[in-house]
């Protein structure tokens, strides 16, 4: 398991390289709500998500030996980015293999930050075989994207961050939402919250149309979803929660939400006019779930992670186009 | 003269109010500018830009004599929005002469915020005369835009917030660059700026077609543009340095910086792809002076103001399709 001690020691890890981000409020937010909604931004993050936090983490920990050999890792994007940063600053070489439909601004930056990127066919190809398979060959080790405690525990840091900050505001926050993919994000801050605050209600939330977490809940245990769920949200399209992740969250956290592509895209509309802020779909959808009222928010303190902003400018153009 | 004593007393009463925005970080802004950039996104102020906190610092002092007969203001639109919301914060009736050519959300926000809104044509009404005739007509005070001690102390908050956070960091900035109208933001902040830290550079940045505090600051006294004068930043169009503004840029200020509407255009495209942040041109011209290496910022810290991010959504999707 992942324990506070681990996330606090990630956090002195990445203290000197990523962005401690604030926490915002708004106005806007503030009256949709009925009540007084705490902002976490990682879309300003370095990499433009927070995954630089658990890949670095992970990579930091490595022996030099295991460095030598590089690593491989699979990811939609902002993993990817996150690795190819962590593995530039550390000097250790990294390979991601992204599907071929992966945004162009995600599969741009990576390259960019040193990262060799494979690219595979999402719906037809099998990204984990294919990493594996170069991994063997290199004898590089894998990053995984969430199922890893030293990735959860690096997400977890935003937690840490979160709770701090809204404690010396004066603003407890009563409950928390966060985005979920395969739930590392959600999995380590919901260990650092309940450290700091432990009568915090927590909520993962995931697109509609890519419940794995939410089902697994249902029924308690890791279900995978059908190969033909789509989702807007590239960068929460897991097929099923993960082994460490789904334990802790499955502890830790009061529900799982959901919310639908429509949702998504008026939230970051929402971003866009009120907030201003450049939000991606799966970083908009626990914006989407205080927007569309999927949660009592009414005179509570509730604290949102806008987990990403990572969006191409066609569909970011297409998607503010739209009436309200 | 606005003391620094004053700006600290504009502080206080803005606690309550406004937000104190962080002081981000972007590594590949770093990386443009071969230094260290701190930027300080005013686009995530309350109403969207920094001129709440000089509305907000002038309604305050008011006597209820005479905030009982409402105050009468003119406006492209952010110092708008900044009366509008202070009065309605403190009960104070406002109207606001706003030319028809701006920004349809800061038209529509500044009505959402309850102020009264009378449109005049930019190029041939005279804005001034209308709200005079207007205050004369109701026994109002008119709220300048920035030619006030109380709007300039309030502005200059900006300033205290920069300097404190950048020290606690552990980064004095070498060079400050801000956007310049009328000059109450940058005066404001540059007395400010200079309490705190004697030695830092302090540059105003203005649209190349919109120079008049360049051109003043050149002649050595104030001069007013050509009435043909354009240029993308509404915000900014300011045909005269005010009195006040000018004495204290005069004396604080290294020196105006100019830079193009494409200069302008390529900012809001980076601040979109890069910093995640939504700035209106006005609120970019600072960052569009790095960018486009107006100074020298090699081995240097210098820290940026983004003022505002009030833009409507065809002109930022215009911008955003351009090649870079």
């Amino acid at each position: 398991m992942v324990s506070i001690k681990d996330i606090e020691e990630a956090a002195e890890r990445l203290s000197s390289i990523s962005i401690r981000t604030p926490l915002l409020q708004n106005f806007e937010l503030d009256e949709a709500a009925g009540g007084k909604v705490l902002i976490k931004p990682e879309c300003l993050q370095i990499t433009g998500s927070f995954k630089i936090r658990g890949a670095y983490n992970r990579l930091r920990q490595m022996s030099p030996e295991q460095a030598s050999n590089g690593v491989v890792a699979w990811s939609s994007g902002n993993h990817a980015q996150g690795v190819a940063a962590a593995g530039a600053m550390l000097g250790i070489g990294t390979t991601i293999v992204m599907p071929d439909d992966a945004p162009r601004a995600k599969l741009a930056n990576t390259r960019q930050l040193g990262g060799e990127v494979v690219l595979y066919d999402r719906y037809t190809g099998d990204r984990e075989a294919i990493a594996k398979k170069i991994a063997a060959e290199r004898d590089a080790a894998l990053v995984p994207s969430y199922d890893h405690e030293h990735i959860i525990a690096g997400q977890g840091t935003i937690g840490l961050e979160l709770a701090d900050d809204a404690l010396e505001l004066g603003l407890t926050p009563d409950q928390v939402l966060i985005p979920c993919g395969g739930g590392g994000l959600s999995s380590g801050t919901a260990v650092a919250l309940k450290s700091r605050l432990p009568n915090v209600e927590i909520y993962a939330v995931e697109p509609a149309d890519f419940d794995d977490t939410a089902r697994s809940f249902a029924i308690g245990r890791r279900v995978r979803i059908a190969e033909s769920a789509r989702s807007i949200c590239d960068a929460l399209q897991t097929p099923m929660p993960g082994e460490l992740t789904f334990a802790i969250n499955r502890k830790l956290l009061n529900a799982v939400l959901t919310v639908s592509d429509d949702e998504v895209r008026a939230a970051i509309r929402f971003a866009f006019k009120n907030l201003k802020l450049v939000v991606e779909p799966g970083g908009a959808v626990a914006l989407a779930a205080i927007l569309s009222g999927k949660l009592a928010t009414a005179g509570k303190t509730t604290a949102i992670v806008l987990s990403g902003g990572n969006i191409d400018l066609d569909l970011f153009a297409e998607i503010q186009a739209e009436p309200n």
